[in-house]
């Protein structure tokens, strides 16, 4: 059994979060290693055990800029569908929309970029181009009925820009919002966010009418600041967080040994601080610990380290 | 030149605090690899070029205890004094105090437990025993004029006792503080702190009388939490903290490979916040890369790591 810590709450938090779980796709998409098939259903069978609710399972990305997840629709196929747990898969074009609803996903995840050097280098378009290409995507979803997520890359900091206004960010999270995309994610893509960088944004779109029930934070630990970015969420009272399973993946442009937040940290500070999240410590363990065995290479969450160590 | 977060201040911090580096001695007195006396005494004298300006430069503990740091007063002797830095060292009991007097320390810091059985481990004795064991410590270095700084171990769980109540730290810190101690620094040992028990730790001092002014904060980074529950330190205004650059040291007792809270992650995110340090973070991660090359192993610090890698 892991040790937890004392539960102290802290007034003015939220009293539960949802923890959307990103290692699946986000975390093995950056890995250099390619995990089998049946590993990544396993994976995720395995997650689903938590009490996680929310597991991104894969991308119907192009597997010519993805060769990680080109086991898309035979992942999808095989995890099958689990009461009370949610799976979107990323979306990036309409091609990915035809293999995503080939394969019968039952939410998808659209992705936009918040700087134009971003959006160039990565999705080689623009600002305005990515959002224009989401929407054809997002009406297909609507018809389908099924939900949208939205992702907002570089909301803090960009790797070629530097510094990222606020305002241009509130205008992207306003169009997507517009668009009746459902919530929407903050990426700290490079890991530079500071709490009241955080603040200012959620602030800024709350003025802007962007309820944080809209929004979910998506931090990086690349600078060791992650939970305390998740601590001024919570204070601003944004109720979704993204993290990936023993901190999977991480971020090429930063070229740090470091990535997504770890799932394992987040949900040792929420314990901690008294705000629920449903997920067993101890099963996730467990599950980065094998998956860190599959990888070759230890899980770069400190919980994992820690508890492993003990 | 390191990049640093944009400065994005958030309201009601602290508009400067004081970082107490730890490096040369809870750093290295952690650390297997013994330094021999002309590296740590360059440490030092780097490390004043930072902007630091208080600097915890060696211990008076037994070289049975801790013979990594059994050249105290060669260290002490080889960094002279500097203008506008402090130099404490550390003292466990009388004959360390003979010691650092002979020495010329012109400044020292006590060490006393929060919790029964860490005095019995790591002390050998008890509570009561090791605050009465700094009483004639304390008045001796009041006789020679020079200053105290008190720490108070395990402030927040402890690896056999597990949780440790406020009040129990309360009761030492009040008495440390009338003893004479000048700043207390609650140490967060074993590295379980989260948000809402530093900010209801803080509160209930505060309510005994115990001002922000007379306190430190000392977290270690094992689970992830260091700068989340340094902006709870902050949101309740305390404006020193410890921290060991390069995040070097451990805590034998969580066998893990995180110790101290690194000093560059500390500046990263209180520069973010637009909360004064003084400190040069381009020098600072100069110096951890070199100490870590002497080392033998990487620093453990996420910003230098980010920043090594970049």
């Amino acid at each position: 059994m892991a040790a937890l810590p004392d539960v102290v709450p802290m007034p003015g938090l939220p009293e539960a979060v949802t923890i959307y779980e990103v290692g699946p796709r986000d975390g093995l998409q950056a890995e250099k290693a390619i995990v089998d098939t049946p590993t990544k259903i396993e994976f995720i069978r395995r997650l689903r055990e938590t009490g996680l609710t929310a597991i991104e399972a894969t991308s119907f990305v192009s597997p010519r800029w993805v060769p990680q997840l080109a086991d898309a629709a035979e992942v999808l196929a095989g995890i099958g569908e689990h009461e009370g747990v949610r799976h979107p898969v990323l979306v990036p074009n309409q091609r990915g929309m035809d293999r995503a609803l080939a394969a019968a996903a039952t939410e998808i995840a659209i992705f936009v970029s918040a700087t134009e050097r971003f959006a160039r280098e990565n999705l080689a378009t623009t600002v305005d181009g990515a959002i224009e290409l989401a929407v054809p995507v997002v009406d297909r979803a609507r018809q389908a009925g099924i939900g949208v997520r939205g992702y907002v890359s570089m909301c803090f900091g960009d790797p070629w820009e530097g510094r990222v206004p606020i305002a241009q960010v509130v205008d992207v999270v306003r169009r997507l919002a517009d668009l009746g995309v459902g919530t929407i994610s903050l990426g700290d893509t490079i890991g530079v966010a500071t709490p009241g960088h955080v603040r200012a944004l959620l602030a800024a779109l709350d003025e802007a009418g962007i309820g944080m029930d809209r929004i979910a934070l998506h931090f990086h630990d690349t600078y060791g600041g992650a939970l305390a970015n998740v601590l001024s969420g919570l204070q601003s009272g944004v109720t979704e967080y993204d993290a990936a399973a023993g901190g999977l993946g991480g971020c090429p442009f930063a070229r740090s040994a470091t990535g997504n937040l770890a799932t394992e940290d987040l949900v040792w500070m929420l314990t901690g601080l008294g705000v629920r999240t449903g997920v067993d410590l101890d099963r996730l363990l467990a599950i980065s610990t094998w998956m860190a065995g599959r990888l070759g290479r230890p899980a770069p969450s400190r919980v994992v380290q820690a508890l492993a160590a003990s």
